[in-house]
Order: structure tokens, then sequence, then C-alpha cells
């Protein structure tokens, strides 16, 4: 007899999916060739969630998919109470996996007394039991920043890229960034294309009195397919106003490509309406069928996220996703 | 010229409040002879939500008041960012009143692999910048040690009872719990109005196979009125069942006395077609007009409140609010 | 050469013992098959602790068990400096196991400016270095909240249960709780025997001046054998005083059954001299030989700790300790 | 005698300045009418650093002002280290004031295995004992969100505009940003101004093979007087190439504003030599003699900064000094 | 009527007393003009301590004065236990005051596998809510630097150097250190009264095999009055070796100086009976009648900790306690 | 297919070196037999550090080796970032190698107002994301203290004093102390050589008005050959007084034996124009060209490190590294 047992240490991969989009979890799943972690989670008459996982959890890498997709403070607190629940079930690693991240938007106080709830939302994963984060295409990069741990940021850019060059010969092609905020990613899209950059952006018209805004067009759209590219589309408005001033400063095409497709409120409308050719978008959020529309086309983003996932359970390096074909 | 600039130091209070129950906060507030915060609050296209406080708050004592009522979600990650939007905006001392605490009920685990959702709601708190909570009739006591820092927990019991013996003579009183959980509860009301005690509960009947669950009671209650004691009042279904078997075992009358009425799904149908003679709540949680019906007495819960706020701004004794009158 | 070295993962296991209750923590292992980890404790002339590990622990995943006896702030300390040792000297993971839970009756605030010492004993062990509890029967099941990780708790139930089966027939049984605390455990032990239930509880008696309390069972008991049920017997009072009202109310025999066997005090003398027939507790606390007497029956815990220590080991779920057989 | 002794609070404020740039601190206690803090400050040997402050601190509202100038790292290692003498000195409440904020550009992963340390800088500070930082033009204004506390962000851009007015008549004014990460900036001083946007960018340029990244300018700029906008200039290259570009278009003149002169190694003969014809920068940082010529205009930031602390400590609204005049 | 209340803010000061050593709480309290804050405390049955505080101290700063004495551990977790309860009572700032600091020789490890446990003691007042620690002669001064927070390390030397001067003339003197650790505080003395230095250390005798240990005097002490200090008298062993030593190397006399008298054991004999003239303390720790003897001299301590306590509590300056008469 | 994916787990170890002393680290690695971790580090124009990794790091055990020499805080900066990089990559253990800890002998406050550094230090690598600390002979034990987590504690004195018995006979040794502070080292090599001991300390003349202060010896070093012993050479003055007094009092010979030669400034011409014959020192810092001279000895620590960083990874015990032949 001594003073210690000791046996080869194995390690465990368990997947959980939330509520929210449970098609995507299921597809990360299949992709993984594992099944979802048996987990009954319901929602009381007073609103509140409950969660309970099927089998044990003890020791394993666990990875917990939700899409914060509406309604998102469901979707949030859900995440929260599973990751709690995986902490105090012993699982040794939790890996809080986002498609969307959710509240990326507020992510710094334009004026004094406003809440900074991109921050808030890492902290409370943080404090719920969160050991790292894996998203798509933050709002803006420096979110990765407001995780005091390890966020896998993944690049959903190449994918929507290949797709679009499928579409439109890169020849004739304009990348142009919906307002000044955008400017990077739509950079990013044209360096990655090779195609030359236009920018929307608003400011206030001299001209005018009483401060009126105008929609300023900064460089060469005329008798070109222009390739309005944003991370996500929410109401549409913004995108839909661009595209109207693309077209009339001559543009002959207008695509839309965004990694997210919240398609909140009348966005379905709007683009439908909208002289806009096509809407590429990929499921990081679920896409009800009243949002569906002839011109949209969507995307898998599952085998992104199973490929990440396994490099990470791997300890692979999660770069390489997103550097190698760029 | 010195190194330091002094002044006498001065000591501000604000009272802001959610959009859960916008009635209870305005109350507190005129009991409190004070304005509400000026608050700009609203909820995105996509379900996030955006707070913005009107006024400076640098270096007041702040006091949040949300009820954690349905969507319960909602309710508390919009205060989750008023605080988080208060400790950037340099508040001193940040009091999250919460009348009604959400998930309070998941406050252990009763099987392996269950959150523990109450203590995770504290932290979340702590989290985002809370100094302090205040709350009214917790689920259990226990929950007071979840949050790490002052918990000032208000009572209603002596508010509920007075109005009890407005209604019927002690002496022919007997105090109900509705099942084994509650006991304590009734136990105090027992001792604060001196009447007899009887309790509901479930037990596997060993004269049936198949473990079924029969409802027992215990005590007498036969020609009396019972008045059946719980914290909060959710779907009814234990109220009214316990009602049944009170009147079974020949009750004379029944009344349900709680602190937070939720009635949520059939409670008020349930209750509404029930012998029950009268409910009896506060205002801890809004109470549409849909829930109500003739039977339901509801009593303000805003100068308790007000009473308490009022004495952690002065620091006077919380304690005192009841223990004094009990 | 490379830029890494690499080998396959051992887990190693050690399990120390404190001072408090070195029988247990001695058969705990030996149930293990293990030795106990080699330790030099001693006190100092001024009472100060000392504690070094005679072998190394680096990586190991260590279990520290210390019944919190009397005296017994020495036991907590001592634990907590073990904790601290284990810490620095890079134990992969350290579970605290308390079979009986120091400071576990002080879990909420009666009054004003109390502690609650329960949660500051679970922040202590966490500060120290505890990535895990282990406790047995905590005197209320939301304590597993208290600490801010996972806590692994053990039920002694059934092993009292089964023992009380075979001294008594079920048929004429009825559990009986000695306070309005504890019903939720005598619920439990009514279910799981299928047997009667009965309260003893104080309150103010309104027939006599100056708020005299009165004990008042609710329930039946004539004629039949009580089981009286608690998590801890301390100085014997409660039970002795319950024990009486029983057999004032005709009960024919009385059996306390109780998982912590304090036995503080005037206990032994109290239960020994008292009508009750049988005292069974568990020895998750040392029994001294003066505290020992006819009536009293120990149960040896160890086993159920050993098997929970094991399966933590090998990443089982605990959980199946206390749900298989009930 | 009673159990407590009170008196009136006051509250006191001292200025503690490090020695990266003593003429900024002396400014802005000057304009505060108050002495800076007596600090003894000193490097040994070795290089470490020594800081002792000659006057008691405890309970004042603390300012400690240090530009992150190079040596960049001693400039924050002293003000780290004022900050833990502060704090273990009892001051109340610590604002670390950072007018050009180090490591601001690091405030993302670009690629994997990279670090963050614009957030790292925030956690530091919070570690040493800051409870505020305030700060002037963020390189992005998401850093505020990687401290855990209040941020007061101050905004040079009305100052630097402001002097742009008086030197050029808006009419033929076009912002410029001089890549795609800076637009966000120009969109601001274009809507302050009601003056149109240009942007220049790299991309690959399709038509060579290889990769190789040509500059591009997007918008109209022939004729017109530029005003090439950046938070920083450190070496001057991406400006003086900028404006070069804009030359090549046309442009009739070029004014650089930027509130940080960091003015690197060979800025300041690249921006003399250049074509530029005025570069406005406040003081933020120290610029010695060797980096002024001709055409460089420093505006002083010390009124700013002096309103800011003075508003901070008089619980004021910071919010104001940037929000007014825009 | 507006958004804000706000009135004259007033600091209050309240100090507490642990049932360690009443007589110095209440000497301090004297000293201060107030009274204790009322207590309840005691000690359950087995062994577990209850405080409650008799009135608010909501708001206030607060002192919790406590020796380390014997039963030692009781003493530290009654301490931690009202602070505990001072923090859930609102308290705003929380001091822990400790004459002699508790495991302050377990500064480091001397071998691998032990704790550090005057680390772990600060880390638990924090972690039970102290803001600052003040304390007498820390056994070494890096303590100070185990607490995350201000410390206020009060000096005991120049107290019993003015005392040994009334008794000794200076001229004939020799400081002595009873070992190498003790060097600082003997160096410290021979600077205060400028008297010359002598050491007595252990180390291996080379002639003599098997390592045996011998007392080695380093320095002249013949025909000199020797004066022994040590931080901390605990079972008097090694001072009476040495005094022992130094008479065999020809001093005159031997007087003995140290701040905390913990007279442990058989201390209070082996004192008593060596050729040691006096023996100089201060009271700290409480000195029962039975450690009592002719040749001890007690110095109260107590005005010390008062002038302190209310330098902190007026903000003055502490380190002037024991710097202005060195 | 099931509810998770399993495999054998795997360690694996990566080590990094910052830029201070690239020799040590690669000398580390190579009696590792290991390549160092492909690390691209530089300074921008501005002083600001950049670090990334070549090569993935998840899931690895990473040893990070930065000697603190000068430019002091460009050396710790640059090991706080690479921790973050690694934190953010996702490595499984960090462990900071600091071979000589920076801001050592800041390790207490001296008077008020002061920093404790050596604290702070600590802190701000827990904060970035150390796990673990390796450092050699710090300045005193207790900074071990100082961080919160595991310390591995190594102690060159074998390897110096290893050297020292081939140079000298142990026979006429005298140890020495160079000032009231070292003499718990001196004590240790005095055990260890079995020689005897001296101290020079500073005092208060008190025959002298004004207080001067005398350098006096303590012990005799007539006839001898005197080692001086230190932890570390800084500017050499206080070792080379220490020396001239040892002459004057008769010494024979005067050896310098000290773990780390910072040997800033002036020392390099003061310990050449010294009567000591020999000063022996290891390379626990990079000695440049400029640095050495005929009479330095440097030893090489790195298999003393490797050693340890091997133990560390295997779960070996460091502790044997310096307790084994003592």
């Amino acid at each position: 007899m001594s003073a210690e047992i000791s046996h080869a240490s194995e390690r465990r991969m368990v997947v959980a999916g939330g509520r929210a989009h449970p098609d995507l979890a299921t597809a990360v799943a299949r992709d993984l060739e594992i099944e979802l972690l048996p987990t009954t989670a319901y929602t009381f008459a007073n609103g509140e969630l409950y969660v309970r996982f099927g089998e044990s959890v003890r020791g394993a890498d666990a990875f917990v998919i939700q899409s914060h997709a509406a309604p998102i403070n469901e979707a949030i607190m859900e995440q929260l109470i599973m990751v709690d629940a995986l902490k105090r079930a012993s699982a040794k690693q939790i890996t809080v996996v986002i498609p969307c991240y959710g509240y990326a938007r507020q992510d710094k106080k334009h004026k004094g007394r406003e809440p900074i709830s991109a921050r808030l939302m890492a902290d409370l994963f943080k404090t719920a039991g969160a050991d790292r984060i894996m998203s798509i295409d933050l709002h803006t990069a420096q979110i990765q920043g407001f995780f005091d741990g390890p966020v896998d940021h993944l690049w959903a850019m190449p994918l929507l890229a290949q797709y679009v060059r499928t579409r439109v010969s890169p020849d004739n092609l304009t990348i142009v960034s919906p307002d000044a905020g955008r400017v990077r990613l739509a950079d990013q899209w044209s360096d990655h294309l090779g195609a030359p950059l236009a920018i929307i952006h608003k400011r206030r018209d001299p001209s005018v009195p009483n401060q009126v805004k105008v929609h300023e067009l900064v460089g060469q759209v005329k008798g070109r397919t222009c390739v309005l590219v944003d991370d996500m589309i929410d109401t549409g408005g913004t995108i839909v106003q661009a595209a109207e001033a693309l077209f009339e400063n001559g543009a002959k095409d207008v695509i839309v490509a965004s990694t997210h497709g919240l398609l909140s409120g009348p966005a379905m409308e709007r683009l439908r309406d909208s002289q806009i050719s096509e809407v590429v978008v990929t499921d990081t959020l679920p896409i009800s069928e009243e949002k569906q529309f002839d011109k949209l086309t969507v995307l898998s983003i599952a085998p992104l996220i199973a490929r990440a996932v396994r490099e990470v359970f791997d300890d692979g390096s999660v770069t390489s996703l997103f550097q190698g074909n760029v």
C-alpha cells in the first residue's frame, strides 16, 4: 500500500446546446460525430429557466453552444445557468461558444452614464465559470480584450467571400462600407479580394441650418457591382439606405454580405423590397421561415465551429482556421 | 497654495427604477419625496436593452429598484445593465433593490448537474458592481449568504398579518403550511398570531405499489379558519390543492396570505374558482388587470421599501423595520 | 530537438488527514487501499498549529479530511493551513472533505448585526486554496451555494434508515421532526420509509400573558414507534424535550436517528437518562469513550466517503451515491 | 461617554505627478491652484524605481498624473508604484490620469499568440490599486471597457478643431483619414466641421502578382486644403505617405492634427522635410527641444485635465467637458 | 421635488473588542474616551463562536481589537467572525487591530510542503472583509506586504527603550540579539541607544563529528550590562540560553526587553529562575496572574494603539507615531 | 455515437525566453534538450514592446524565463506581456522563471507612504496570468509569501560554497555579513561550512555629536580569510567598505560570494581596485564584457534551473534541489 493512487489521465469532451438555436448545435455535434450532452431545459410559468444535464460531466472539457438570438436575454441567461451547472458539476474546463455575441455593439460609452454591456457580458460569463470564449466575427475585435482569458475568435469572411466569388467576377467589384465604423471590415474584404473600396458616411451639411445630416458617398461606384459588407444585419435600415445611395451614384448591382443575420423587425421586408440583388449571411443565428425570402442565401457556419472545437480539444491551433486561406 | 484642496463632504441619494414595475418605483420615490433619476431605457429590435441616466450620479448613493417580474430575464438583465452604467458613471455606492428576488427557488442542488441559480444571480449583481442588496421575504433566508456583502432583508409578514387580523378573529385561526418546505414561515406566523399550526405534505403511500404520492394533512383544522401562508403564489397549484385538502378535512374557511403574487399562468382562474375566500398579497410584483379578481387583496409594499432606503441612506438600522412590531 | 517535450499524463491521488478525527481518515484511506499522506502536525506552546507533508504532492489530486470536531476552531484552522500548504506545494486540485461542516447552523442572519459564519467558512476555504468541498448532510442544503465551486453533498439518510428498518417494523412507525426547521428532513424520511409525519414546534400560548412559549405536537403518535430525526445532536436538549412530548402524547417508543453526533456537554447524560430506546448516529465526528452509552449505536461513515472520493478521482458521478437506492 | 465618536466628514484632494512629463503635471496643478504632492522619486543604479510621498494622503482623493512617454515602461512602472504607495498609505480613492495611454494600439489580437497589452495595462493599474482612469483620446474607445471601473475619457478634438478653424476657412476643407482604422475619428471631425471626408487605405493590387499593396485614395481632394487627422503621430511614416498621396491627387495644402505627439525616431525629420504646412498636436506627451521644428504647433492640454480633475473631485459631470461645445 | 436627496456627510467611529484580551480593548477605548461597541459573544457547547453587535454600525469606521492570544485559533476565528458581522451590517470601513499578530513566525517556507500561515491569516482577514490592518512589531516587517491593503505598523521599541534608559546607564550597555534572525531588531536598538552590538548564533562545530551545534557569541560583553532584545518571548528557552551564554562570557548583568510577552509553557519558571535581572514586555497579550513574577515589568501599550486609532480616524499620519521620537 | 469524445491526455512543456538574458534561457533549454519556443519580440520606436509566439502553446505547461536585468522595467514588462500572450493562447499552466527577482529589496515599508514593490510585482504577475513563480535566492524568503500560489525557491549557496571550498581551506575561514540585514544568510554559510561568523553594522557613535554613523565590526577576523556573503552585489559600495573594515581589523584575505551579480554603475571599478582577492557570482543576470574583470568568477546557474523546470514538469520535488546536499 502506498500514499498515492495513480492512473493514466484521459480527456473527455462534451458538447451542450442551449435552446436558442438547436439546429446549429445539432449540426456542430454531427460534424464532430458526437451526440449533444443530454439536457433537460424548460421555462417555468414565471419565466425562470431551468437546466439539468443528464450525464456526468465531471472532469470533462465542456463546450456550451448558444446563439444570442432573440429573445436575447433568455438566451444569455440560459447559457449563464448552463455554465453554472457545469462548474458545480466539476467540469474541468468550460468553453462558451457564442456564434453571435450579444450586446457586442455596446462596446464603449458614446456618452456619459451609459453601460458598456459587451464588457459586462464577458464578466458575467467569467463569473458563472467560463474559462474560454469562442465567437465569430465580434462586432469589434477589441471585445476579445473584454474577457479575462482566452478568446478564440473565428472569422467567417473567407466563407462569405468564397461564395461571393462564385457569383460575381472580382474585376468589376467594389467593396462598400455602409458607415464610417465598418471601414476596417470593408478594408479586409478589399484586401482579400483585391477590389477597390468605397464608404458611405453621414455628416452635417454645413450649407443647411439646423444640423441636418446627409449621406455622403466617398469613392467610385459608377457601373460597378458593389458588395456592401457588415458584420451583422439588424433591422436592415442602414444597409438599405446605403444600397439606395449606391444606386443613386450609378452602381450597377448591389450584393450584401454579412456574418450575422439578425433580420429584426422590418428587415425582411426592407431587403426583399430593395434593389439589392442578393443577401448572403451565415446561420450563426436561427433564421425562421418568416424571415426568409428569395434573395436570401444562408451559408452553414457549423463546419467552422466544429473544426475550432475539435482543435481546442486537441490543443491544436485555432489561429490556422482563419489565417491559412486568406 | 498648499498641496491639497478640501471641502466639506456631502451625501447624495438617487433612486433609479427599471421598467419591470414602474408603479412600485414611482410609489417608493413618492414616499421618499424624491423624483426618480431621469432614465432613458429601451429595447432594440433584436431584444438588446439600452439604458442611460439623464443626470450625473457621480459620488451618489444609488438605489436601483427592479422587480424580477416576467419577462424575468429581461428584468434581471436590465437591472444588471443599470448597475454597470452606475458603476462606470462613478456612483459611490450601489444598492440593488429587488422586491421579489428572481430564481430564489433554485437555491440548492436537488439532484446532480443542476445549477444554483439563486447564488449565480447574487454573483452576477456583485460582478456588475452592486455593493448591497435589499430584498423582501427571500424564499429561504440563506440566500442572504449568497451575496458577498450586506443584504438588507425586509419582512412583509407583519404587514400581511396585521391585515389578516382585521378580517378574522385569531381565536379560531390555524396557520397552515402548504408543504414541508414552508413550515418555518408558518411557524413564524403561528408564533406571531399565537395560533396553532398544521402542515400538508406529500409522501409515498406504502399501501399502494408504484410509489404513488399522497397529500397528508398533519394537524387539526376541523371547523377552523385556515390561513395558508407561503412566500409566493406562482401558478397556484400547490395552494389550491392544499386548500382542497383543508376543506376535505373539515376546515370552515381558507384565507391565503403571501408576499409575492406571481400569479403565473392559470393562477388567477384556479384561485378565483376555488373555495378560498380571500387571497392577500403585496405588490412586490406588478399585478396586471388580467390577473386581478374579486377575492384578491393587494397591499402596498412601497412604504416599507421607502423607509428602508431612507434608513440605509441615513445609516440607520434597517433591522428595526421588522423587529420593532413583531 | 524540438520546441516541446511531451509525455503521457498521469493522475495521482493523495489523501491527507487532520488531527481532529484520525480514526475516520484512517478508515477512509483503508477503504481506498491507500496510505494517508505522511504528515507532520503539532501545536506550538502558544497554540499555533504547524503542518508539513512528508511526500511530494506536486500535480496530485489531494483530498484533505478533517471533521470539524471540538475544539472546532483548531480543527478548521488546521484544515485551512493544510490547504495552504498543499496549494503552495503545487497540488493540482484540492478537495476539502468535511464530514461534519462547522458553523453550519449560522447560515443566515436571524437578527441584524450577526455574521453568516457558514458562508464565511466557505470563503475561508476558497481563499486558502480549496477547489471543491465534499460534505455530508449539510444543516441546510443551501450551504452548497455558499461555496464558489463544486460541492459534493453526500447523504447519510439511506444508511441510517436501512439500520432503523432492521430494528422496527415500518408499519407502526411515525417520523417526527423535533422542530419547525427540520421538517424537510423528516419529510424525506417519511417519503423514504412510507411512514406518516409528525412535528413538534414552539409557539406563544395566546391564553397566557407574557409570551410563554409552549411545545405543540402536530400529528398523531399515539401507540406508535416514533423516529425522531435531525441532522445533528448537539447538547440533546431539543431532542430529549421532543421525546418527552411524544411520550406525553402516547408514543409507544422513541428512537433517535441523526447523522452527526456532536453529543456536547450534557448530551450523553440527557440521552442515557431519557426514555428514548436507541440513539443512532454515524461517526462523522469522533465519539470519545466518555460520550458513549449503552443505547448509542454508531454507524461507520467511512465507506460512503471512500466511495465518493474514489468517484471524484475517477470522474464518476457522486450523485449516484445518494440517488441509487432511495 | 457613548459607543461612537463622530465628526463632520471632509474631502481632500491631492495631485501627484510622475517624472515622465513634469511640465504637464505642474501646469495641471497650477490650473487647479494647488501644489503637487511633495514626492521623492529616483532610479537606483540597477534601474529599479523608488517613490515616496512627503505628506500624508490618508483619506484623500488622489490623482496621479503620468504621461506614458518614452522610456514608456519606466513611466508605466513608476505610475504603478505610485499607486501602490498611495493604496498602502490609505488614500481613499485613486484616479490614474494617463494623458496618453501606453500600449493602446495593442488592443486586440491581430494574430494568434499575441498579447492584448492595452487590457493588460488596465488590469495592472487595477491590481496596483487604481479606482478610476482618466485619459484623453484613447486609440479606440473600447479601451474604456478594458478597465473594471469608471473611465473618464476626455476628448481633445474640440481644442484641435478650434485651432484649425483659426487657420483655414472651413469652406475649402477636406478631412482625411490616413488609413482604414482611423475613419471613425475623421468622421467625427467631418461632422464637427461640416467638411467632406476622404480616406487613404492600403490593399493588394490585383493586377500585380506577389501581393504588392498599394495606397488608394478614396474621395475628392483636388484643390482642397486637407486636414489629416489621427489620434497619434508616432514615427510619422503613415502620415507623411498619406500627405504625399494627397498632394499627388491634387491637394492644395495639408495640415496634420493629432492629439498625441509621440514623434518617435525619424518623425521630426520626416514631417519637417515634408510638404505638410503645419502639424498641430497637444502636449499630452513631453516634446523635447530636439523634436520641435518650425511647422509644429503644440497646444496645452493642462486646462482640460485640470477642469476634469476638478469635476471629478466635485462630483460634477465630466461628460460635459466634451459634449458642451461639439 | 428633485432627483436627489442630499445632506452633510458625517464620520462615525466604533471600537469593538473580542474576548481574548478584554482589558486591553477597554483601556484603548478609555484612552479614546469612547465606550466599546456593545457586543454579545459566547461559545456554543460544541465550541462554535457567536457574535452580535448591540448597536447599528451602518456607515461607521469600525476598529476590531483582538489580541491573538491563546487559545489563539479561537481568538483569530472570533475576530474573523466579528469582521464578517460588521461587513454584513454595512460598516463603511473595517480596521482589524491585532496587537500581536498570530502565526507571524510562519512567514516563509523553510522546507518544501509547508504553509505560509502568516500570509494565510492576512488573506483570511481580507476575505472576511477587513480593509486595513493595524499591528505592533510584526515578527518580520515583510508581513506588511502579505496584506492587500494598508497596514499601520506601530513600533513599541521607543517605549521599551525609554524604560530601559531609566534603569541602566547607556554607557555600559551592549545590545544582544539572541539569534541570527533578530539581528536587525538589535541593530535598531543599537542605533537608537548608541550602544554596541553582540550576537549569539548556533552553528555546527566542525571539530566535532555528527554535526553537533554550538552556541557562539559574536562580539564583546565582558563586564557589560546586556540588553537581550526580541520581538516576542514564547517559551523563554532561546532567551534563557542566550543569557547563560552572556554570563559565561563575563556579562555583568542581563536585561530582557521584548514587545510581546507570550510566556507560554515553562517561560515563567525559566525566566524567574534565571540570572536575568529584569524582563520588560508590553501588554499586547494578556498576562495572567500565573505568568507574573517579581522581575517582570509590563508596560501599557493602550496609549500607543489609541493614538494610532485616533489618527487613522482623523486621517492623520500614523507614521509620526514611531518616527517622531527616534 | 455517444455524448462524449475521449482520448489519452498528454502533457507538453514549452520554454520561452525574454530578451533580457538570452544566453541563460538558451543554456537552460540546452540542458533540457529542448528548443526555445520560437518568439518574435521587438521594441517599437516609442518604447512599447511586442511579443508573439511562433508555435501553438495550447494546453502546454509553459515556462517563461526572464532575468530582471537592466533596463529592469523593460525586462519585467516584457515578461508580463509574454505571460498575457500565453494566457490568451490557452497555455494550461504558466510558470514565471525569474532567476533574479526585481524590486526584491523593496519588500517592506521602511517609512510611511512608501510602496512595497516586491509585493506589487508578485501581484502584477498573478494578474497577467502566472500560476507559479520560480526564483533563486530571493532577497528575503518572505517574498515567497507575496505570491498567491506556489513559489519554487531555489538556492545557489551550495553551488557557491562548493566553489569556495575549492579555493580556501575551511579551517581558516570566517563568514562575514556586510550588514545587519544579511546575517541570516551568513549564518547559513557559517553552518554549512562550519566556520565562525562576523558582522559589520552601522550605528550612531554616541561619543560624537550630530549622529555620525560608524562601521562597527562584531566578531574576530584577525589573520583569517573572510568570505563576505550577500545575495546580490549592486554598486559594490557596501561590500567594498565591508572589505576595507575587515582588512583594517587584520583580515588576511577577503573573498566575496554572491548569487546575483548586478554590478551596477561603479561596481566593477570598485571591486577590481579593492584588496578583495576574488569575487564569485552566478549568471542569474547577464554580465556584459565591460562588467568583467580578472578577479571575477561566474558560475553557471542554468543546470540548477533546468533541473528544477524538469522536476516541476515531471511533478517531482523541487525541494530536493536544495536540501539534498546541505
